[in-house]
């Protein structure tokens, strides 16, 4: 077999460990100098690939290499572009191959989520159409951990630990003040679709009392009546309330409430953030000292705080994807399998693009209790062994040194310029 | 010298290290057993102290007392409660010393910011006036950094890490995304009049482009123009735009920012936060897309990235306090005195609580660029000590462990019930 080129491409939203998968299949494709040339990257993910704009990631030290095992966010870049059906807009597919034929690419790994993998999935079609020959590998990532066929996602298990440690800490501090200071507190995390991140922030309560009291999944109808009845419960018992909170809550008729009206002094809407909104109403209705939190990219990007495990899982995807695509696979990706839950036990498995391609995997009714409010012992058990370890990155001058890679571009073989 | 009995309370806002400081007053306190009984800590303060609510701090075991080393928040409960005047409320002060009598207290440490340093100085000048034996020492804890007298606050070098960290990790994140997607993002952060923890974000920069790109300062007023015109150039220049904004930003008129007016469909203002505000004004100019965090209680509670030195100057000083009181002193406070910039030397001094109370130390104008949007290579050289070293807590299932004490009741001795 012919050795050939490799493009890696980074999509939709970063995570603390995308970058350990970027090192994963950088050095599984260096350890296979003989049958893969150079890995080159989308710059900006598959825009970069669109337009030509590729990085030579040969450049690279293996200490550079290296140190992305340890940075969070997309070294390379990455973007939030669905490429349209192949019906729609063959164009795009048929300049993709366009590229990978320019610069002898055998090989493209696409490192996202369920878009994505429809993405990876499109481009292997179109690839065997026009019979060009590719390995198309799709490799998991999203903190949203909504991916069907694999039991976890690459880049959940460090926004677990991320927001139960956050959690845990912010518990301490109201605890400690709650009889004079604030008493219900509010930390509003990620997740539009799936409680995943919300259901994480529950692993922080060990024992009866402990934060968080109350959880807010986006698959649960918000509402207020039952919701305020709780926190004055939990008010009365504990003393405080903390709370986590979806962003992507949603009332009985399914809109946000994020969007449910914050507006300035001159009544244009502003962005929401659901943490303020319901601060707000329990503010309004027991006039309890209230604060919020919104952890934005702060929980995606906390390399700092990062699972051990989760980096693990990273890495091993990458490396997976490379030695599929070189046992001559093809339209599929590298998932994590749950072997065992205590002691916790995982295996890459495989799965075919097609069958994550545009699914969601939220989460299950069974992983929330009855009343709506909390996770149950079952989704402890399946959440726990992905916030194991710790992997802290190297410090310097009391910060956490993250590597910026050269990026050097590689020249442009085709002529004609491709507009997005 | 009689043995006697010690009271410690802990006073506003917590910290990632005020217990490190308790840590500190207990464990010295226990070594000189012939001259200090027991050590009693107010339950939530200073309320504790007044409304005889002690807890009996010898219940706790050697072990347990060692875990508030790496234990956020106030592990006996803080308040925000300040003293009136000795002439107004000079029932309070008798009250307090009734308890002392009544429990044979001969030690109070007190464990706050300028507030607390002015209630100590006023319980000592009533002490003696009552011709009641106390040595009353006051601790400097604060997030804000801005007691004089002292070269920094214990507290704020940890929060001062956390949010250079923040900063430096949603930094890589947004810059990898910028192309297609958050072009501006704000982080918002404690500090209402000083603008120190500000300022901390700032160490995240280390090379021309690195996030963040803008300091708002509760210390500088807010220019919009002035700052929309700053963000069009730096998204210019680097694609992107990072920003630190104080919750204590003021316009011209000395308004808060926060205030400027949110509010939700009905027209009720709502709780603020700079940071949507802040955003709101950018999209609202550019259209770019933006996003905004606010980490509250996260910064102030984040033990599990706690400076070292932060944790180290948090324990001397808890430490000296008894020290002082062992040596005759009072009414006085241990504060920290920087001898060296680099290699970064301090020793603990002594300051005079009437020096220091009701008194604020806000970043000094030479700390601030002239443009008002960024801290000087002189105020970088001031903080880069502070955050140095990490202290990680242990971790037990992924978690960060942090001790609950017993916090066991001191039988009362007083008959009658203090109203607060």
């Amino acid at each position: 077999m012919a050795k050939r080129n490799a493009i890696y491409a980074q999509s939709g939203g970063v995570t603390a460990v995308i970058n350990a998968t970027a090192c994963g299949v950088i050095e599984t494709a260096r350890k296979h100098r003989s049958r893969i040339g150079k890995v080159l990257a989308g710059r900006d993910g598959i825009i970069g690939v669109l337009t030509e704009d590729l990085i030579d990631t040969s450049r690279e030290t293996p200490t550079a290499i290296r140190a992305l095992r340890h940075t969070p966010a997309g070294a390379f870049g990455s973007c939030r572009y669905k490429l349209k059906g192949l019906e729609e807009n063959r164009a795009q597919y048929e300049r993709l191959i366009a590229v990978f034929k320019a610069h002898d690419v055998g090989y493209f790994f696409y490192n996202g989520g369920n878009d994505s993998a429809d993405t990876a999935w499109k481009v292997s079609q179109i690839a065997e159409k026009l019979g060009y020959p590719l390995h198309c590998i799709g490799i998991p990532k999203t903190v949203d951990n909504d991916l069907v066929g694999t039991d976890n996602c690459p880049g959940f298990g460090s926004v677990a630990k991320y927001v139960a440690t956050s959690m845990r800490e912010t518990g301490y501090d109201v605890a400690s003040m709650a009889r004079t200071s604030t008493k219900v507190f509010v930390l509003e995390v990620m997740g539009r679709n799936a409680g995943w991140i919300t259901a994480a922030c529950g692993l922080a309560a060990e024992h009866a009392g402990d934060a968080p009291h109350i959880l807010l999944f986006p698959e649960v109808a918000f509402d207020p009546e039952k919701f305020l009845a709780r926190v004055e419960t939990v008010v009365k018992q504990y003393g405080y309330c903390a709370i986590a909170a979806s962003e992507g809550l949603k009332d009985a008729n399914g809109r946000l409430m994020l969007e449910s009206g914050l507006r300035d002094a001159f009544g244009h809407a502003q962005l929401g953030g659901v943490a303020p909104v319901i601060a707000g109403l329990v503010r309004k209705r027991f006039g309890y000292r209230c604060h919020w939190a919104v952890a934005d990219y702060l929980q995606r990007s906390a390399r700092h705080i990062a699972s051990k495990t989760d980096v693990k899982q990273a890495y091993a995807v990458g490396k997976a994807a490379v030695e599929f695509a070189l046992t001559g696979r093809n339209a599929v990706m590298p998932v994590i399998v749950r072997k065992s839950h205590r002691p916790y036990k995982w295996t890459i498995g495989v799965a075919e693009l097609k069958d994550i391609a545009n699914r969601e995997k939220t989460l299950p009714r069974h992983f929330i209790t009855d009343d709506g409010f909390y996770i149950t012992a079952q989704c402890r058990r399946y959440l726990a062994p992905l916030i194991q370890g710790e992997d802290p990155p190297p410090y310097r001058n009391g910060l956490p040194v993250y590597v910026r890679l050269k990026n050097a571009g590689v020249k442009k073989k085709l002529h004609d310029e491709f507009k997005i």
